[in-house]
């Protein structure tokens, strides 16, 4: 990709327009590459603790910053439930 | 609305079916109502230190708590750097 990036982004998730819809202003992009920050990075990976993701509040208008600490593992958590 | 809930959830967005996309599995609902227990408001409002919201990290498969008190102000917090 040759798209023109924010360098004060510690990551960009660069994409291929695949659809936009006029009527919803709903678009999809197709993430063809991702840059990360050597900051945000632990063994190569992006880390949650270190990027410091915000989330979005519609109803109070508010940003949240999202923990790094994970609360339980996707697809395993469920199996003590068995 | 009449669409059965999980009585655990403490909230729910019950939507209206608005598209479906066979090929990309793509579904939009319209919110038409929202249940929310007393136990997650705040003044009748979703408190999100209450309700202590999960976000998906695809990368590690790993979820985390968003926290309850706000980072910024959105739309307000831009005008500091005018």
């Amino acid at each position: 990709m040759n798209a023109p990036v924010f360098a004060e982004f510690p990551v960009t998730l660069e994409c291929r327009l695949k659809s936009y819809d006029e009527k919803t202003s709903h678009l999809f992009g197709e993430i063809v590459n991702i840059t990360a920050d050597d900051s945000v990075l632990t063994d190569g990976k992006i880390d949650i603790s270190k990027l410091k993701p915000i989330s979005y509040n519609p109803v109070a208008h508010t940003y949240h910053v999202v923990n790094g600490e994970p609360c339980a593992a996707a697809f395993s958590c469920g199996s003590a439930l068995k």
